[in-house]
């Protein structure tokens, strides 16, 4: 007998409902400082990079942060987990509905309002550290949902991001 | 022959994930300085108005400003964009789920708590702007989903909206 | 004639759709000063415990407040309003997706972020009160979805839970 006739599905493009749940495990994942989680929510390779609204208003290439290999991901995690170079602190990352703004093929873009509040974790102080939204192009691979793209544009161009955990 | 027996659904209540979708593309308008896409959000006539918490438990009927045609709506807008009052900034809107309050005719009414950052776009600093809940009565006409009504409930009395973008 | 074939269903699990309902409802309770509701949406025994996520990461049983019943939970509700032991504010609640832990028997467990923002009722004056997230064991009871346990994890220590509405 052959197997012929077993139905394989192929990828799909991720729903709207998947792109939200990816989105609430992104943040967790930062927010629990569960960062390898974080790298394993990226495609390989991926674009995960940091902007701000002026430098995007202005078409300007311009990034704060960019990685496009899971490997600079994981660089990023090293240097913020080894390297020790910053005052430790938490993030809670607040998200408000992602609207669709494409969906061709096997990708579906979504566009997310966001805050971050920061907490230092010896003095309990907190602040208002970003705020910005997130501009995704999420596809599925292997049964999982991932970031083939994810860039970050803050509303300041003074939010520190290289002392920073992960937006 | 005739195209009497051609279907033309009349309009209906929209749905709760009507209301959100319209919620989420509301924020973006403002958020994105489309204010021209903020107005036509609205019917016409509608009502646009700010108040307090503290004017809305006194009953008083006291508003900080109301627009109740799209002229008014417009006239706001050419305000901010052309007399240049205030110093540039922008905001983004994060907010919580909604709660439906009322479903009769043709009109959903939900309840959605929000907050606002502020940008300045000159030095970057960020601020907690505002804090509220939205109160918002919405039809559907000519497939659109649109604000009928739409109350912004502030819970400080400081906000100073006259130098400020849509709430 | 008998009664017996008449079905009436045993209790089920709340959906996550059922959990953020409550969660919404629970946040507009507190935010509207309606304390009764805020006790009425838990089981009686209950769990409603606010720690820090230093004493969490500790596996530490610290808490900065625990009630196990509605008693407790009505007790704190009458201090709040009778002995007026603090400044007059009133909270607002933002929260973002909720995400599913655990779901076994009866138990739907969901871990939810949020921020608080406070205002002074006198000054106006607006601060960033609280972030964390909250751990939530719901079950359905007679009809009703309720949190048979509430755990609210402070990102930061130096929230004042003393003098403050609930969390």
């Amino acid at each position: 007998m052959s197997d012929t006739n077993v139905y394989i599905p192929g990828p799909q493009r991720p729903t709207q409902a998947d792109a939200r749940t990816l989105l609430a495990d992104y943040c967790a994942a930062i927010d629990d400082l569960r960062l390898s989680d974080w790298v394993a929510m990226f495609t390989d390779p991926c674009l995960y990079r940091i902007t701000t609204r002026a430098n995007l208003a202005r078409g300007m290439p311009l990034s704060i942060m960019l990685c496009d290999t899971k490997a600079m991901l994981f660089d990023r995690v090293e240097a913020i987990e080894q390297a020790n170079l910053f005052e430790p602190h938490v993030t809670r990352h607040v998200l408000s509905d992602s609207r669709v703004i494409d969906a061709k093929g096997l990708v579906l873009s979504v566009q997310t309002s966001f805050i971050v509040v920061r907490t230092m974790v010896a003095s309990g102080e907190m602040m208002l550290f970003a705020a910005g939204k997130y501009l995704d192009e999420v596809v599925s691979e292997g049964g999982r949902t991932l970031f083939r793209s994810k860039t970050v544009v803050l509303d300041s161009s003074l939010v520190d991001t290289l002392i920073a955990l992960p937006l």
